[in-house]
């Protein structure tokens, strides 16, 4: 019979797959001799098992689950819904990778009529009692069977108005006793049965309810953008209580053994007295500093510390723990690995390794690749800063500067952001309901919560800009309108935050771009030792080459010379050349853009310092060129001294029903040949130009596009290097030049044996790839992608993450072909997924030679591809530097 | 040193790459000691070589050429440009496959201002020398210089005029002598330099001009329509001249040993006393019955039919035959397999078989299976003959009936049967430019031309009804107007032809579909019995299952339902479901069209008389079901009950980029799965009643279109199964059902091993996967595929011939995986590639179970399946019948 449950001593921290991260570190603790209240985890596989058998729990799971109870209740010499001593027990998810807040938990299991008399004689506490089984009754409607939580508060309002109270605490035991009663008579009329008094339907309803809250929407949203699979599924952690709202010698708290935004080392964490296990994060409370403790029980301080850093060696890694104290005994409820801003990861890694914990492998594997980019975002403007008012100030949760108009609702900032606004989500507090909304703002600002709120986590994880707990901001969100220090400002003013420092600003701040320096410049320097894939950019316009220089780019990998000809003292040859009737008239409106053109390489090559840069030729259609509405005709038709009636019939004879499989990339060069000469003409002019100037050794590299046959590859070819060697020969130059494709057509893809016989490099267009092989355009697939994520068609956007199975298997052949017949070709990937850190791992895996991401992701590429390459170590193929010519 | 040239002993009729049909057929005839006159072959790599020389023919090829010459020299005595007793040659091209027509021919070189005073001294005919030189001159300057050939035309025209003759036969020795005067001066002003009189220097321009003719536009077009690859090249034969146009015991003609309209065995052709060369073949004289040779010149006529009926047991094929009488003696100057009718080939086949000179396997290869297309072509109706009137009668040139309005050129015919109209071309005699022009016609007319001439040789090739030579019938083309028996009729007035008597009737007269009978039907049998592709057809309506069956379907591959949406009656409903705002409103609709569904089924599975049937379901999008200019809207919207904003909108919202690439296919079951019940429902209910009512023991096929992931296809094939299983249990019937795949999209392709554990039969859709795998759409492409055929990167339409290459490999890739995890599933094809020759060869090749093709061109698949398994014989899967079902 299969093992579906484990009691804690029965585990360890490597089985995270079996039993979750928090049940894995459970038992890591409890082996640790730790004080862990004692318990026992359901299984990720007794998840899987449950969605097999249509949601249900089997009996034999069910058994185990009884035999584990049964055990805990001997060992503790308790029984769940006893009436003289009863034990209770926590209900926690814990998937093997953590999803704060994500999924549900019940606490308080155990309770019945009977038990909460039991447990307010054995404590001799009968409003503690009878709160804890409000909670739980609370709890379980919400939770486990899905009722209007707003009914249950409602109830407890409308007493505490009856009353009188402005407080939950001034409520008495008997107050607490009538609220259960209305609570269960409001459960049954919902639920058309009793609550439930049998402890073991309690729990197995419970478990029941953690393993459907995996599929719940807001954990699939969460998945998705975290990469993680649905098929994981989460365990469940049944652990006996401990309360940390039994009084003035009880309390519960958060830390981590180093600061998670700044990543200083020393404990960093808040508590609060009297309280039970989620007030600390829900962010109702603001709780008091970790050090605060120490005054208030040293003894208990000194055994907290010691632990906390026992965890640290443990792990080799920061800490994240929750601890409850009852009646001045520690409990510790959780450790992990701490999330952390970006900056703190640096700093972090850097530090282990400083203090000979972790080697610089380990370090550099530390990194989330996707956490760089907050490390990119601009901060303020420091001149600007200065002439700004400080109006308020929160916590510094999030670092990061933020500056943007108020949204009220995550709703209201998705749907602003997505029109284009900037915006600064403004809330009393969030919640897990919010995270579209908070992913969508530059920052988030809240006025309850602290450091460990769930704002500040969630926001440190996104690396959005986050200040929390602002005791002068009120919210109306009903009136969209909010008070910060006396003055109220609605949905169209300007906020900015800074994230580092917890100021908040009531105008817009100019905003500059980061550095890669300190320690960050550091991690990628042990990054770079240690990849293998080159990583090159997407640019097509001298600052972005220089930015992507300046983040590390070893050269363009893909300049897009349409960006070129959509500027607006450009697109007037562009387009007299479309209505070209004859071969001349086509040369002549092309001979008007080739300066143009030249001067553009130019100023690229000298961005680059002389690091190589592949130049794609034409690819659009040309349609997207010329206006397509009659008003627009008529004022090009006039001013290019051509009648309406020939433009508009020239214009409507460029329409294509498809136009993603259209008339653009290479098949341009075949019908207008002349394109190609005049690009080729300004690629090879420009290099010569700037190697004469500088002195540099430039080798231009032509890329064509959109190839599906070695003749498409040949024709274009041929007419590329009749020009480029006669322009090298007239110079008198010895420079040579390469020619290579874009593999972007499942075709050149079969096909790629052929196709490397005329080519010098490859380089995946990922974009179009990823749309031919699915058959689906991504103008059109956002009607229909929605549902294959809620029907688990698809799991990931396959335009964001790369298909392995799929596309994947097309690169695989094509480098496999392509090798066979030309051993040295370069290959590359210049689609979207060369930033993406996942791909780039594939990418390493499938033994591509560079990619090439736009310039703000190149830190992050280097960064993925070095832990790809210490996880699957392969052979480095190039001495890091220049990857093309000589 | 590679030979590049062999004389005619050297060779045999087995070279036919490396000399060409001509070539080779010459050196077996002289092999078999036949009167050949006696020649050289310049071969086939020759070719090759020119054009990879840069169109130069280099110095070893030259020097294999004269030497060849002066062998020939010396053994005719002869020496060319001799200025007592000169040799003259033709040059003639010859390839691999016969392109008649298509490619040059020079016919006496080696006259020059010298020799042809020998050829005056040595014949005593100046007369004749200085006609022989003006041809030469003429022909020389139009094949080999490419001048303007009216110009020498109206040179002889003006000096008829000059001297008041009505016919060239009235030229004299001095008009001819002053005739090749001015041609030569005409020469030299076009040319810039004199009338080339060295003889090496015309054979080597005539060479040249023979390999530069295989790249001019019309053989491009004819090997594009018939598959002749573009690298195959041509031969050059040069051989001695002999003279048809000696005077009245000489002459010229062509003999096939069947008649190439009806396969009737015996001697059939023609031939023109006092002739040259072309003049039979052009058309321009109309010639005397090969019969008459026997009473004009018996002895000769003997010896001519036993060299027919030698060659006919040599090749055991029919033979088409080129001669020449010089002076009483015979001459043998071609012999080729004689292109005959589709009903001449069947009977000649058949006969041949009868007469125990060949075996079925060997019949069954015979016929082009492209040919068969011309015996299911309408005849006219047998009533509505009756009442119509013969106006006039032409020779019956091609078999077969047509019917259309009067076209007077070859552009005309083309423009207008584009634009939708049946157009005859009625033409005075036609010509190879007219290629195209005649392929689009129904039917061909001609004043002039026996049953050799262009006219009717290249429409028996093409399968279009022709009458020719038709000595009533005036052409006006440019007033657009003929005369026939003195009427005038127009563009707008209709005629019909009968191919098979030469009846012409100036109505319009209704035809009947043919039928698979007689040596038609014997064939067939034959095929059936050496096929290992199974062949069923793609239909939509009963009617169109009822033709295929007749036709030999075996049941059908695609039955597309959407076609039954569009009708006008249905589409309210289809209408009224994509407004829908909720799945119930939607069911609403769609329960509407379950009936309509339903019937269409049962009367499709009676159709087919209990044969399988596979049904897809909805591939369209949805926006292809409403209207999109705004009056139609408007009146829909009125129809509907709805506001025309509210219509409008939901309308707009179904735009797509990408239509192609859109919101289609599987995708519409993923969204809207209420469409996969309701088509289930209809055809499990259709099978259920049909099976009760005729006894019979269908296996409902249900197909599902554009999977690109298995968990679409089980998606949806979780509901057709929950629906299908409910309606069967309900029925209580044990009846069985299959799902399976469409594999019309890359990714399907490279991942068909997990789609295969879910899918019963994949179905290759090879007119979609071809538009994936090359990433152009079918609409767009025409704007760029005529300059891929010109610059020779394409030499196929590869939505007509399926790509090996590229989509073959996915093909290959995707049967390979789909076998390896279930080895019992059925591979086919359902594009419009399984009814085009070639591709069902590679279908073959490939391994697959069956190809399914439009009702018409199922004899065609029966037959090239066939011949594909007589070449590349593989087991036999299953027997003949069904392919399907228990």
């Amino acid at each position: 019979m299969k093992k579906f449950v484990y009691a804690f001593e029965e585990g360890n921290g490597t089985m995270r797959e079996l039993l979750g991260g928090k049940g894995a570190n459970l038992a890591e603790m409890t082996g640790l001799k730790m004080p862990v209240p004692p318990g026992f985890t359901v299984s990720t596989e007794a998840c899987t098992q449950y969605y097999n058998d249509g949601r249900k729990i089997n009996d034999e799971i069910q058994s185990q689950i009884f035999a584990a109870l049964e055990k805990l209740e001997k060992r503790m010499g308790k029984k769940l819904g006893n009436e003289d001593d009863p034990l209770l027990v926590s209900v926690r998810s814990g998937a093997r990778a953590s999803m704060p807040g994500m999924m549900d938990t019940i606490l308080n299991l155990g309770l019945n009529d009977k038990s909460v008399e039991g447990l307010a004689k054995k404590t001799g506490n009968p409003r503690f009692a009878y709160d804890s089984y409000r909670r739980f009754i609370q709890m379980f409607s919400d939770v486990v069977m899905e009722q209007d939580k707003s009914v249950y508060e409602r109830i407890l309002d409308d007493i505490k108005t009856k009353k009188g109270y402005k407080s939950d605490p001034e409520l008495t035991a008997d107050d607490l006793k009538e609220i259960v009663t209305l609570f269960k008579s409001n459960y049954k009329k919902n639920q058309g049965e009793d609550f439930p008094q049998e402890p073991k339907t309690q729990l197995i309803e419970a478990t029941k309810a953690v393993f459907r809250s995996w599929d719940n929407p807001r954990a699939n949203v969460y998945r998705r953008m975290n990469d993680i699979p649905y098929d994981w599924g989460t365990a469940v952690n049944i652990q006996c209580m401990v309360f940390g709202n039994k009084g003035e010698t009880s309390g519960t708290g958060v830390a981590f053994t180093r600061n998670p935004a700044t990543g200083e080392k020393g404990l960093f964490g808040e508590y609060l007295m009297n309280a039970q296990g989620e007030d600390v994060v829900a962010g109702i409370r603001t709780p008091k500093h970790i050090n605060e403790l120490k005054e208030q029980n040293p003894e208990l301080y000194d055994q907290f510390v010691e632990i906390t850093q026992t965890l640290e060696k443990h792990y080799k890694d920061m800490q994240d723990m929750e601890f409850t104290i009852e009646e001045g005994k520690l409990y510790m409820l959780q450790t992990r690995n701490g999330k952390r801003t970006a900056q703190a990861a640096l700093k972090i890694a850097i530090d282990l390794v400083n203090e000979g914990m972790i080697d610089e492998k380990k370090a550099v594997c530390m990194i989330d690749p996707k956490q760089l980019d907050t490390l990119l975002h601009p901060q303020f403007d420091s001149k600007a800063l200065k002439n700004a008012t400080e109006v308020s100030r929160g916590l510094p949760a999030s670092p990061g500067a933020a500056c943007g108009k108020i949204a009220f609702s995550a709703d209201e900032a998705v749907a602003r952001a997505k029109a284009g606004e900037k915006v600064v989500l403004v809330r009393l507090e969030t919640s897990p309901e919010d995270i579209e909304g908070m992913n969508a703002s530059e920052g988030i600002l809240t006025a309850r919560g602290g450091m460990t709120s769930h704002a500040a986590v969630v926001a440190r994880g996104m690396g959005v800009c986050c200040v929390s707990g602002c005791p002068d901001l009120i919210v109306d969100e009903d009136n969209k309108k909010i008070t910060l220090a006396g003055k109220t400002y609605g949905a169209n003013d300007w906020l900015s935050l800074d994230g580092s420092t917890g100021i908040i600003y009531a105008e817009q701040i100019k905003t500059v771009p980061a550095e890669v320096t300190g320690d960050f410049g550091t991690l990628m320097q042990w990054a770079d030792k240690y990849r293998a894939l080159h990583v090159r950019t997407n640019a097509d316009t001298p600052r972005d080459a220089a930015q992507a220089v300046k983040f590390g780019a070893e050269g363009i990998g893909l300049c897009r010379t349409e960006h070129m000809f959509f500027e607006p003292q450009r697109i007037p040859a562009i387009r007299e050349m479309i209505v070209s009737k004859t071969e001349e008239e086509r040369e002549h409106a092309l001979a008007k853009l080739l300066p143009m053109q030249k001067g553009d390489f130019k100023a690229m090559y000298i961005a680059l310092e002389g690091r190589p840069m592949t130049v794609r030729f034409l690819d659009p259609p040309l349609h997207e060129f010329v206006p397509h509405e009659d008003w627009e005709i008529i004022e090009l038709a006039k001013n290019m001294g051509i009648p309406f009636e020939e433009l508009k019939s020239t214009i409507v004879g460029l329409h294509e029903a498809n136009p993603m499989m259209g008339h653009r990339g290479c098949r341009l060069s075949v019908t207008y040949p002349e394109i190609a000469k005049m690009q080729t003409r300004a690629v090879i002019e420009a290099a010569l130009e700037v190697n004469a100037e500088k002195g540099w050794n430039i080798v231009p590299e032509i890329m064509i596009p959109l190839v599906g046959d070695v003749k498409e590859l040949k024709y274009v070819k041929s007419i590329v290097c009749e020009v480029a060697d006669k322009i090298i020969a007239e110079n008198k130059s010895n420079m040579t030049y390469m020619v290579g494709t874009m593999i972007e057509i499942p075709r050149a893809a079969v096909t790629a044996d052929r196709i490397a016989e005329e080519a010098q490099f490859f380089s995946f267009g990922t974009n179009d790839l990823t749309q031919m092989t699915f058959g689906f355009s991504r103008d059109d697939a956002g009607k229909f992608l929605p549902e294959y994520y809620n029907k688990k068609i698809y799991e990931s956007d396959p335009f964001a993450k790369v298909d392995e199975e799929g596309v994947g298997s097309l690169i695989k052949i094509a480098s496999e072909k392509g090798r066979a017949t030309n051993p040295k070709i370069k290959l590359g990937v210049c689609g979207e997924h060369g930033g993406d850190p996942s791909s780039i791992d594939f990418f390493h895996r499938a033994g591509l030679d560079y990619v090439s991401c736009s310039p703000f992701r190149v830190p992050l590429a280097r960064l993925a591809a070095a832990q790809s390459n210490i996880k699957h170590p392969r052979t480095i193929l190039g001495k890091i530097g220049k990857l093309f010519g000589k």
